[in-house]
Protein backbone atom coordinates (compact mmCIF):
# COMPACT_ATOMS: atom_id res chain seq x y z
CA UNK A 1 0.00 0.00 0.00
CA UNK A 2 0.88 3.61 -0.65
CA UNK A 3 0.09 4.88 2.85
CA UNK A 4 1.47 8.53 2.36
CA UNK A 5 2.76 11.25 0.13
CA UNK A 6 5.70 11.02 1.83
CA UNK A 7 7.39 13.89 -0.03
CA UNK A 8 7.33 16.22 -3.31
CA UNK A 9 10.76 16.37 -5.03
CA UNK A 10 11.76 19.99 -6.72
CA UNK A 11 14.59 20.33 -8.91
CA UNK A 12 16.06 23.94 -8.54
CA UNK A 13 19.80 25.43 -9.72
CA UNK A 14 20.54 27.27 -6.50
CA UNK A 15 19.79 25.20 -3.34
CA UNK A 16 20.62 28.27 -1.27
CA UNK A 17 18.67 30.83 -3.20
CA UNK A 18 15.59 28.35 -3.51
CA UNK A 19 15.86 27.57 0.88
CA UNK A 20 15.07 31.35 0.68
CA UNK A 21 11.99 31.36 -1.33
CA UNK A 22 10.89 28.45 0.34
CA UNK A 23 11.71 29.47 3.80
CA UNK A 24 8.97 32.81 2.45
CA UNK A 25 6.73 30.76 0.66
CA UNK A 26 5.73 28.57 3.57
CA UNK A 27 7.15 30.64 6.42
CA UNK A 28 9.36 27.89 7.85
CA UNK A 29 12.88 27.12 7.08
CA UNK A 30 14.34 24.03 5.93
CA UNK A 31 14.70 21.30 8.87
CA UNK A 32 17.22 19.65 7.19
CA UNK A 33 20.11 19.59 4.64
CA UNK A 34 21.86 16.31 3.27
CA UNK A 35 24.44 15.34 0.21
CA UNK A 36 23.44 11.69 -1.28
CA UNK A 37 26.79 11.44 -3.14
CA UNK A 38 25.44 7.95 -5.08
CA UNK A 39 22.50 10.43 -6.31
CA UNK A 40 24.47 13.45 -7.42
CA UNK A 41 22.48 15.80 -5.18
CA UNK A 42 22.49 18.05 -2.73
CA UNK A 43 18.95 18.15 -0.64
CA UNK A 44 17.04 20.32 1.74
CA UNK A 45 13.62 19.14 3.35
CA UNK A 46 10.72 21.54 4.74
CA UNK A 47 7.74 19.93 6.60
CA UNK A 48 4.17 20.84 5.83
CA UNK A 49 1.85 18.95 8.19
CA UNK A 50 2.28 14.97 7.04
CA UNK A 51 5.05 15.30 4.15
CA UNK A 52 7.65 17.51 3.08
CA UNK A 53 9.12 19.53 0.40
CA UNK A 54 12.35 18.17 -0.93
CA UNK A 55 14.82 20.70 -3.04
CA UNK A 56 17.35 18.58 -5.15
CA UNK A 57 20.25 20.58 -6.33
CA UNK A 58 22.64 18.83 -8.56
CA UNK A 59 26.54 18.12 -7.47
CA UNK A 60 27.32 16.48 -11.10
CA UNK A 61 26.74 17.64 -14.46
CA UNK A 62 25.80 13.80 -15.50
CA UNK A 63 23.41 13.34 -11.90
CA UNK A 64 19.70 12.75 -13.40
CA UNK A 65 18.74 16.03 -11.57
CA UNK A 66 21.09 18.16 -13.84
CA UNK A 67 20.01 16.53 -16.83
CA UNK A 68 16.47 16.96 -16.16
CA UNK A 69 17.44 20.79 -15.13
CA UNK A 70 18.92 20.60 -18.59
CA UNK A 71 15.93 19.38 -20.32
CA UNK A 72 13.02 20.25 -18.54
CA UNK A 73 14.02 23.77 -16.59
CA UNK A 74 13.22 23.93 -13.01
CA UNK A 75 10.54 22.37 -11.31
CA UNK A 76 8.58 19.59 -9.80
CA UNK A 77 10.62 16.33 -10.13
CA UNK A 78 8.66 13.75 -8.21
CA UNK A 79 6.31 12.66 -6.05
CA UNK A 80 7.45 10.00 -3.28
CA UNK A 81 4.56 7.83 -1.65
CA UNK A 82 5.47 6.24 1.69
CA UNK A 83 5.23 2.27 1.59
CA UNK A 84 4.92 0.06 4.57
CA UNK A 85 6.97 -2.96 2.83
CA UNK A 86 8.80 -1.68 -0.53
CA UNK A 87 9.45 -5.44 -1.99
CA UNK A 88 6.06 -6.59 -1.80
CA UNK A 89 4.89 -3.01 -3.37
CA UNK A 90 7.29 -3.59 -5.91
CA UNK A 91 6.31 -7.00 -6.67
CA UNK A 92 2.33 -5.86 -6.77
CA UNK A 93 3.16 -2.59 -9.17
CA UNK A 94 4.89 -5.20 -11.53
CA UNK A 95 2.11 -7.88 -11.62
CA UNK A 96 -0.04 -4.64 -12.41
CA UNK A 97 2.35 -3.78 -15.32
CA UNK A 98 4.37 -0.71 -14.15
CA UNK A 99 7.79 -1.02 -14.79
CA UNK A 100 10.26 -0.18 -12.07
CA UNK A 101 13.34 1.67 -12.69
CA UNK A 102 15.26 -0.08 -10.13
CA UNK A 103 15.17 -3.90 -9.24
CA UNK A 104 16.44 -3.99 -6.19
CA UNK A 105 15.54 -1.13 -3.72
CA UNK A 106 18.96 1.28 -3.21
CA UNK A 107 19.70 4.28 -0.51
CA UNK A 108 18.21 7.16 -0.77
CA UNK A 109 18.43 10.52 1.02
CA UNK A 110 15.94 11.10 4.55
CA UNK A 111 17.48 6.93 5.43
CA UNK A 112 15.29 5.44 3.19
CA UNK A 113 15.28 2.59 0.63
CA UNK A 114 13.78 3.83 -2.83
CA UNK A 115 12.91 2.74 -6.45
CA UNK A 116 11.48 4.63 -8.81
CA UNK A 117 8.66 4.03 -11.43
CA UNK A 118 9.05 4.64 -15.38
CA UNK A 119 7.22 7.76 -15.38
CA UNK A 120 6.19 6.39 -19.24
CA UNK A 121 3.72 4.22 -17.52
CA UNK A 122 2.13 6.63 -14.80
CA UNK A 123 0.97 9.38 -16.97
CA UNK A 124 4.29 11.32 -16.68
CA UNK A 125 4.79 11.18 -13.50
CA UNK A 126 8.05 10.25 -11.93
CA UNK A 127 7.15 7.94 -8.88
CA UNK A 128 9.02 7.12 -6.20
CA UNK A 129 8.56 4.26 -3.19
CA UNK A 130 10.26 4.77 -0.48
CA UNK A 131 10.48 2.89 2.64
CA UNK A 132 12.03 4.17 6.07
CA UNK A 133 15.47 1.87 6.51
CA UNK A 134 14.90 0.64 9.63
CA UNK A 135 11.74 -1.07 8.92
CA UNK A 136 11.48 -4.75 8.34
CA UNK A 137 11.09 -5.52 4.43
CA UNK A 138 9.08 -8.82 3.44
CA UNK A 139 12.80 -10.62 2.65
CA UNK A 140 16.67 -9.94 2.55
CA UNK A 141 17.86 -7.24 0.37
CA UNK A 142 20.50 -7.83 -1.94
CA UNK B 1 -0.09 29.58 6.86
CA UNK B 2 0.16 27.13 4.46
CA UNK B 3 -1.05 24.51 6.47
CA UNK B 4 -0.87 21.29 4.51
CA UNK B 5 -0.50 19.78 0.80
CA UNK B 6 -4.76 19.55 -0.31
CA UNK B 7 -3.70 17.67 -3.42
CA UNK B 8 -1.09 17.51 -6.38
CA UNK B 9 -2.52 17.98 -9.98
CA UNK B 10 -1.73 16.24 -12.77
CA UNK B 11 -2.68 16.95 -16.06
CA UNK B 12 -3.96 13.80 -18.32
CA UNK B 13 -5.14 13.73 -21.84
CA UNK B 14 -7.51 10.37 -21.23
CA UNK B 15 -9.20 10.90 -17.36
CA UNK B 16 -11.07 7.21 -17.91
CA UNK B 17 -8.04 5.82 -18.73
CA UNK B 18 -5.97 7.11 -16.10
CA UNK B 19 -8.68 6.81 -13.57
CA UNK B 20 -7.96 2.42 -14.40
CA UNK B 21 -4.05 3.62 -13.80
CA UNK B 22 -3.93 5.48 -10.25
CA UNK B 23 -6.83 3.27 -9.21
CA UNK B 24 -3.99 0.33 -9.63
CA UNK B 25 -1.00 2.31 -8.35
CA UNK B 26 -3.15 3.70 -5.41
CA UNK B 27 -4.97 0.50 -4.99
CA UNK B 28 -7.70 2.32 -4.26
CA UNK B 29 -10.60 3.77 -6.33
CA UNK B 30 -11.45 7.66 -6.82
CA UNK B 31 -13.84 8.52 -4.57
CA UNK B 32 -15.28 11.77 -6.91
CA UNK B 33 -15.61 13.53 -10.04
CA UNK B 34 -16.09 16.42 -10.58
CA UNK B 35 -16.21 19.10 -13.65
CA UNK B 36 -15.42 22.57 -13.40
CA UNK B 37 -16.71 24.32 -16.57
CA UNK B 38 -15.24 27.83 -15.68
CA UNK B 39 -11.53 26.15 -15.55
CA UNK B 40 -12.55 24.24 -18.80
CA UNK B 41 -11.45 20.66 -16.94
CA UNK B 42 -12.77 17.71 -16.18
CA UNK B 43 -11.22 16.40 -12.72
CA UNK B 44 -11.06 13.45 -10.30
CA UNK B 45 -9.96 12.96 -6.89
CA UNK B 46 -8.06 9.88 -5.18
CA UNK B 47 -7.06 10.38 -0.95
CA UNK B 48 -3.72 9.56 0.16
CA UNK B 49 -3.64 10.05 3.80
CA UNK B 50 -4.27 13.83 4.31
CA UNK B 51 -3.74 14.31 0.96
CA UNK B 52 -5.41 13.96 -2.68
CA UNK B 53 -4.12 13.19 -6.44
CA UNK B 54 -6.48 15.50 -8.81
CA UNK B 55 -6.54 14.00 -12.09
CA UNK B 56 -6.91 16.76 -15.35
CA UNK B 57 -8.23 16.65 -18.27
CA UNK B 58 -8.92 19.29 -20.61
CA UNK B 59 -12.98 19.70 -21.58
CA UNK B 60 -11.77 22.40 -24.53
CA UNK B 61 -9.26 23.34 -26.53
CA UNK B 62 -8.68 26.61 -24.53
CA UNK B 63 -8.23 25.25 -21.42
CA UNK B 64 -5.12 25.67 -19.19
CA UNK B 65 -5.04 22.07 -19.09
CA UNK B 66 -5.39 21.81 -23.05
CA UNK B 67 -2.19 24.08 -23.24
CA UNK B 68 0.10 22.98 -20.74
CA UNK B 69 -0.51 19.43 -22.67
CA UNK B 70 0.48 20.53 -25.99
CA UNK B 71 3.33 21.95 -24.65
CA UNK B 72 4.69 20.07 -21.75
CA UNK B 73 2.36 16.53 -22.31
CA UNK B 74 0.92 14.69 -19.13
CA UNK B 75 2.86 14.93 -16.09
CA UNK B 76 2.55 16.88 -12.59
CA UNK B 77 0.63 20.23 -13.17
CA UNK B 78 0.61 22.02 -9.80
CA UNK B 79 1.34 21.22 -5.64
CA UNK B 80 -1.96 22.91 -4.22
CA UNK B 81 -1.30 24.21 -0.07
CA UNK B 82 -4.47 24.56 2.15
CA UNK B 83 -4.49 27.87 3.74
CA UNK B 84 -6.88 28.95 6.85
CA UNK B 85 -7.47 32.42 5.65
CA UNK B 86 -6.90 32.55 1.83
CA UNK B 87 -6.88 36.77 1.83
CA UNK B 88 -4.42 37.16 4.23
CA UNK B 89 -2.03 34.49 2.48
CA UNK B 90 -2.36 36.33 -1.16
CA UNK B 91 -1.61 39.48 0.65
CA UNK B 92 1.52 38.00 2.75
CA UNK B 93 2.73 36.62 -0.35
CA UNK B 94 2.47 39.53 -2.27
CA UNK B 95 4.51 41.77 0.46
CA UNK B 96 7.13 38.86 0.10
CA UNK B 97 7.45 39.55 -3.60
CA UNK B 98 5.55 36.68 -5.06
CA UNK B 99 3.36 37.36 -8.13
CA UNK B 100 -0.07 36.06 -7.63
CA UNK B 101 -2.16 35.09 -10.74
CA UNK B 102 -5.43 35.82 -9.48
CA UNK B 103 -6.37 39.10 -7.82
CA UNK B 104 -9.07 37.82 -6.10
CA UNK B 105 -10.05 34.42 -4.71
CA UNK B 106 -11.59 32.10 -7.48
CA UNK B 107 -14.25 29.17 -7.37
CA UNK B 108 -11.94 25.91 -7.78
CA UNK B 109 -12.94 22.17 -7.62
CA UNK B 110 -14.15 20.78 -4.46
CA UNK B 111 -15.62 23.77 -2.68
CA UNK B 112 -12.25 25.63 -2.75
CA UNK B 113 -11.47 29.56 -3.51
CA UNK B 114 -8.03 29.42 -5.08
CA UNK B 115 -5.22 31.78 -5.89
CA UNK B 116 -2.72 30.20 -7.87
CA UNK B 117 1.13 31.80 -7.83
CA UNK B 118 2.92 32.51 -10.53
CA UNK B 119 5.78 29.80 -11.70
CA UNK B 120 8.31 32.35 -12.39
CA UNK B 121 8.30 33.30 -8.53
CA UNK B 122 8.64 29.92 -7.42
CA UNK B 123 11.35 27.54 -9.39
CA UNK B 124 9.10 26.88 -12.27
CA UNK B 125 6.59 25.16 -9.86
CA UNK B 126 2.60 26.48 -10.10
CA UNK B 127 1.03 26.38 -6.73
CA UNK B 128 -2.50 26.86 -5.83
CA UNK B 129 -3.36 28.30 -2.69
CA UNK B 130 -6.81 26.95 -1.39
CA UNK B 131 -9.19 27.39 1.33
CA UNK B 132 -12.53 25.80 1.95
CA UNK B 133 -15.45 27.73 0.45
CA UNK B 134 -17.44 27.81 3.74
CA UNK B 135 -14.31 29.02 6.45
CA UNK B 136 -14.97 32.86 7.28
CA UNK B 137 -12.33 34.68 5.61
CA UNK B 138 -10.44 38.13 6.83
CA UNK B 139 -13.05 41.05 4.59
CA UNK B 140 -15.59 40.14 2.34
CA UNK B 141 -14.48 38.72 -0.89
CA UNK B 142 -15.46 40.74 -4.02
Amino acid sequence: MLTNIEHIGIAVRNIAASNDLFTKLLNTAPYKAETVESEGVTTSFFRVNQTKLELLEATSPNSPIARFLEKKGEGIHHIAFEVDDILAEMERLKTEGFMLLNETPRPGADNKLVCFLHPKGTNGVLIELCQERNKPTSEPLE
